[in-house]
């Protein structure tokens, strides 16, 4: 579905039907899948806003529309209940609205899914002395515990994923990196209420080498010869850091290859995405 | 955080502070960030849940707790307006609940982020005589082109995405197929309001070969010689659709390896995740 919106949410006057009476309307922007969308912004009481409601569901069911999305800004939560009490339901939100649906054909709707994915990812990054950059976290399930582990962190919102490798190595250790490629990736579920998380291994070539730690989150950072990182308990017994440190050697080694990014053009858009892709196998092309 | 959560979301008497008064407070289970979680399920008055509310906030500062998360179902939208007025925001939503977030600390939260990622699939799957598996869409921006285009799809919550390739495979052409790897990925932003995308292109083996087009959503279904499907328009001129079908063909070839699935333990549960690597860089091992 189109993500454009309507930049002027207010009401519209509407000559229904070829009477005499104006009856308002919610300002709608049309998608591509017969949908309509309501970005509301100016402050209504719910009565009015139910009335205006309903009026609207009544036009687009006579043009046949599909979905309804009424997106609601976080400071008209007054109008949360009235639109749940016409038959909306929530689609999903952020912290400064709330999205809700309606669906007016009839028989099952066929609505896009919310977001299903936190993606997150593990930078490892070697210099030529075959130390690995490690960390030992403030805060989380690795507190006090003395493990040694490759910097981690979030991708946020609109971010890539090569981008987000190089700001946390950047945040955690202060160190300046390039991205390489992605060496593998794992998918789990329910590791935050009902979504599932991505997990992407990435590696790194470092740019600068004194490291300085993030006083915040992280305990320390330093160096590490990789055997010495490698032949912590910690490593050795988690079948994750264990993959990890067998493909980062055999990486090292020459043998492995990764996806590495490529900025491939949108087929309706100019802008730039990421396909991440084993380029060495392409490279015969 | 921890996703577990009391499965009896009721008030409870508490005793505060040695007086005299019994003060309800709202039931709610501790996390491993020193959050509360509450989960609201019986009916309520929004006036007795912001008094209640308060007295709970009140003794959660006292036992220097940080983020309080209130799971809120639908049936309870009346106590939404309430929530937000005492300083709750939205964190995120599904369609038959809101979770609502507060953050007792002075200073910035370390609340983590919602999902940010839809997941889909494409799903490569080639016959002995070199004809790939390919369908023409009712819906969407490539109804009425005539492209042919290989079978595509949502990854939906919980699913591992190579189930997910080989049940749209089924959904669509009424194919049986097993998962080979995956042949790369595209990181896309702001596809679907202000969410990211990540695009899996899977390479799968067929397991039948008579095929049945789904109604509902596919035009036709066909096996298609590799080569007609790749002279198409949409295919050279599109880049997306140029590197899939140069990646199919070199790993038709042999010349090209993506990453295939292991399942792995996690640290901390017996529950088995995939990890996607290249296991024929990581075979020497």
């Amino acid at each position: 579905m189109s993500a454009s919106v309507s930049s002027s949410p207010s009401e519209e006057q509407v000559d229904t039907e070829g009477e005499e009476q104006q009856v308002k309307l919610l300002t709608a922007t049309h998608d591509d899948h017969g949908g309509v969308i309501v970005e509301m912004d100016q402050p209504m009481d719910s009565t009015a806003f139910v009335s205006i409601l309903r009026a609207s569901i009544s036009q687009w069911r006579q043009l046949e529309k599909r979905g309804v999305w009424i997106k609601l800004p976080i400071h008209l939560v007054n109008l949360v209940e009235a639109a749940v009490k016409e038959g909306f339901w929530y689609h999903h939100a952020e912290p400064k609205y709330l999205m809700l649906v309606y669906w007016i054909p009839e028989g099952a709707n066929t609505l896009p899914a919310n977001a299903t994915h936190r993606v997150g990812i593990g930078a490892f990054v070697m210099n030529d002395k075959r130390e690995v950059l490690v960390v030992q976290e403030r805060r989380g399930k690795f507190q006090g515990t003395g493990i040694w582990k490759i910097p981690t962190g979030v991708v946020e919102e609109g971010e890539d994923i090569c981008a987000a490798a190089v700001r946390e190595v950047k945040e955690e250790t202060g160190i300046d990196s390039e991205f390489v490629e992605v060496l593998a990736f794992r998918q789990s579920h329910e590791e935050f209420f009902e979504k599932s998380d991505l997990f992407f291994v990435c590696m790194l070539r470092p740019l600068s080498f004194d490291v300085q730690k993030q006083e915040a989150e992280i305990e320390a950072a330093e160096w590490m010869p990789f055997e010495e990182y490698a032949a912590q308990p910690f490593v050795q017994n988690y079948e994750l850091s264990k993959y990890i440190a067998d493909i980062c050697l055999t990486r090292i080694d020459g043998e492995y290859s990764g996806f590495s990014p490529v900025p491939i053009s949108s087929s309706f858009s100019e802008e730039k995405h990421n396909l991440y892709l084993n380029d060495r196998g392409l490279k015969g092309l």
